[in-house]
């Protein structure tokens, strides 16, 4: 599991007083920067290795503005050239938000999906769900 | 079903060059005022009716910033007090996106699910997808 | 001047209930797009030729969601590579924020500003701010 | 001086490569919370003290993904009842971008500026930019 620590945005809240749902999917992506790292350790975003293809994002409490967030990312399945990061938002204690993103190794220049290397399935294992290892 | 037309922002995009995955739950929210107005039609964010327990994004083609897309929104569920929204992202006649969202009608002061009532069920019936109806 | 209408999105609000400051740079990038056209008609972020060099914004009265809001964008000074871009949102008749960019003609190839074309230069004249024509 | 670490977002890149300049003004008011706790302690968006009058925001180099940036924050003026707020971001040793927000100190009850408080002046002098102590 990776944890990410964020703080909420004042910007990010909307007249509702907490934090507005298109908000987590930004929360998500950034905290999967460490499973960007995995199949590209260097960023360069010229050479961009992964797509995403869905995600979903369920709502269970209100989070606040005015207190960290913790993101905890899990690979939850691994596939031939897919896979799929499961993602939770904490906020003291209670689990606010959840979501699966589904994500393929892709080459942007060939416009076509590939098998996942070897070395980074390696990594990938090690940050699996408890329930999936 | 309603349509509502949005100009990508140039911001949208990311290094990838096309419209980052991110923003597809903002233009899906923006396009849901109409839905907002029949249970709200003033407007008025300080008594909202609507609470949002979830969402899914499903990406089937790169969309692009220099080129108009076109939102279009339909009623896919009714329940006693939750209904689902689908909602495709059309550019240049490719559905590039599509994706569901389940709303409640919701007391924000009493934290309570409420039934839907009866002249907004009438409103939602005229915009249900084709093949519910 | 070019206008631009944009509808208030309701994740633009904040907590304090009217639209975030830092959305107006947002609807101004948007509404500058004619002016990108006269630069790069195709709007090929492959091949652009502008630089942002630096912006301010004034906030006049609040900006609210439920109402449609006019951006007028005028060109406020032409220099020999940079230009000066006047941008003012209306809300119901009221001027609720004001803002000037600059902007640069911009080589990203050659990291090199450049002067403005001779053809832009006479698109941009028709769009020159009232007092400076 | 307050320094605030941020690691840029993806979705915060543009089409160009690197970070959209609409996005500096976010990583600003996120580094600003220090000061909005100097005014409201317990950050109750509902007894919200201030209220942003304007801000300029100016760019010295490209700020890229895959490296955290730092944003330096200082009190660069104080006034009865409005201040200003120089900040700057750096990345790898290098001052990307610089901005000074001018705040005031607002009852949003009765929608009238207010007096400074004593015990505000004196963590602000804390902060003051060297220059100007």
């Amino acid at each position: 599991m990776f944890t990410t620590v964020i703080s909420p945005r004042f910007l990010e809240t909307d007249a509702l007083g907490h934090i507005n749902n298109t908000v987590l999917p930004m929360w998500f992506e950034a905290s999967r920067d460490p499973i960007f790292r995995m199949f590209s350790p260097e960023m360069d975003t010229t050479n961009w290795k992964l797509m995403l293809a869905s995600y979903n994002v369920n709502f269970h409490a209100e989070t606040m503005y005015g207190t960290d967030v913790e993101i905890h990312t899990y690979i939850s399945r691994i596939g031939n050239s897919s896979f799929d990061v499961l993602q939770e938002c904490w906020q003291q204690g209670i689990k606010t938000v959840s979501g699966t993103t589904t994500m393929v190794h892709f080459s942007h220049q060939n416009k076509k999906s590939q098998p996942i290397p070897a070395h980074v399935l390696e990594q990938m294992k090690e940050h699996l769900l408890p329930a999936n290892q």
